[in-house]
């Protein structure tokens, strides 16, 4: 009998189709990377992209050159602009603003052979700590409502090179799925003035069915009301509401956590595109108490994504049980 | 400089990108039909369905037999089961029932080289004839909240039998979106009190700009906050809260509108994989003054959808003007 499950946060009720289950081995994988010719975020190439905004050089080599072991730089074609006012107007009924913003690429790794869970530990901690000294610095400007980091890796998941990096965009909305999550976190804490987040970890810890992997700090886990097959969320263990308040402990626990769990999705799926995301709180606002960061990992595994899209309605042929279980057990 | 646009209906922020415009031979097509080999949903092969819950037939065949002119059966592989009781439960936290419904397939034609627009006016008739009866069969069903009917066309879009069909799912819940738009409706309502589709509806056909076809009864056009590029909503005109209340002379309106309207998607776009979904009031709850019925088309011309899933957050590198225009102007 398929199942229905609601998600706890934001209310999304999704079909657990276990009748039409499937196996890792059913998905598809990525093509594995061709050379690096001409590839703009390998080093010596720096002039290539935009001058860069942030960098890692422990050699004290110039900026723009070769010699860091991470670099960030305005995407080349960004979707939003970073010069301008919002000039928020309406359309008769509708309602627009300049998109102003700031989009930058965060370039993981000189390495054009390695994806993030190549990487050691040490560079991780390296990647997570641009991720915060970025959001430190954008924040500051008061046109901007939200922040958010996210990854495509792969040509299905959106990925135009194939150069591990990830994205930053500074948006002067919050984006919708956020802002669900942070009107249902608000809803659960006035009923139970507890962080739902924090009651979904221990519940989940405790039952263990759909925990992958934990560490001290961090648990990574298939939610319960997953959308996809092998979806998977990052979530601290203790109550925090934005990403950019980690400290070096955590830091170090969370690139151990996010390497374990991406080396066993590429490892039981064979290195299937995916998408992350960091969902943190805004910029403004009371969400200290209300809001727990975390991270979203979707492969992107089936197409059955169609009516999806404009339903909300989704269909997924895995259970996160079974999904847990196959990632638990990769070695 | 890109711009951002609010769907006044939900509320969701769009990025439209200008800079990174595409133009519509941009997009790949889908590879034309191949043959028709074993398809279970030829004619003579009846046996090889489930057993029909509806048809067409003019010429007094029997059921499960050839001679139809459209059959729908229950889906051989359903994401929902008919037959049980909901049994909603806890389990902590966490929420859930079972997966109760109804998941029918309608064959729109016998003949296996034909799409929907390729049908004649009369055909589409039928098959909006079968869409109508359906769902007053099944809204009888008290474990029923929703009857939600949907297309894939290509295997881009999901569809996994190119013999062209839609699909109708009967759920015990609203689907997220469709919830999302009656409650957008309804903030409208209270406030203006007046429908927002038929707002919509008259600035759209007075500015003209976004429409790409109308006629008597109905209106398709690209709207102002679409996601994806050539993104299409097909509205009646006149106010009505209920697919399934259409008459035979806006059925007949509906036909044609529907046909123009995925014909000119079809040559503009080297006939794109689609999703269409008609968004409807649920079977009960007092809708009548709130919610507008319509159709939303979605071709599937992009992967650049990676993160958007996650965040609710899209960035559509084609304007609704653009598109509307070189639409518009397909003969």
């Amino acid at each position: 009998m398929p199942e229905l499950r609601k998600d706890p946060v934001i209310g999304r009720w999704v079909i657990i189709s276990t009748e039409r289950g499937k196996r890792p081995s059913d998905f598809p994988g990525e093509p594995r990377k061709r050379s690096a010719k001409l590839c703009p975020f390998c080093p010596n190439n720096e002039s290539s992209t935009p001058p860069e905004v942030f960098s890692i050089r422990e050699n004290g080599s110039h900026p723009n050159t070769p010699g860091w072991s991470l670099r960030v730089i305005p995407n080349k074609f960004p979707a939003l602009r970073i010069e301008g006012d919002l000039n928020r107007e309406g359309e008769g009924i509708f309602d627009k603003m300049n998109g102003i913003g700031a989009h930058e690429v965060i370039i993981e790794t000189p390495d054009h052979s390695k994806d993030l869970p190549d990487l050691s530990i040490e560079e991780i901690i390296k990647v997570i700590r641009a991720f915060r000294e970025r959001i430190i610095d954008l924040r500051k400007d008061a046109r901007f409502q939200y922040i958010l980091i996210f990854k495509n890796q792969g040509e299905a998941a959106g990925a135009s090179l194939e150069h591990s990096h990830s994205q930053l965009i500074a948006t002067p909305i919050i984006p919708k799925r956020v802002f669900e999550e942070l009107e249902g976190s608000k809803r659960y804490y006035e009923y139970k003035e507890r962080c739902i987040y924090c009651d979904i970890n221990k519940q989940e810890i405790n039952d263990g069915t759909r925990v992958i992997a934990r560490n001290e700090l961090f648990v990574s886990l298939a939610p319960f009301a997953s959308r996809f097959p092998f979806e998977v969320w990052i979530l601290p263990i203790n109550h925090n509401s934005h990403f950019e308040n980690i400290n070096k402990e955590e830091s170090s626990s969370f690139a151990e956590i996010l390497k374990i769990t991406l080396f066993k999705l590429a490892r039981a799926l064979n290195n299937p595109a995916y998408n992350f995301m960091i969902h943190s709180s805004p910029i403004n606002g009371r969400y200290q108490q209300l809001y727990h960061w975390h991270v979203e990992v979707i492969p992107k595994l089936t197409r059955v994504a169609g009516f999806e899209w404009g339903t909300g309605f989704y269909i997924n042929p895995t259970t996160p049980e079974d999904a847990a279980q196959f990632l638990r057990e990769i070695e």
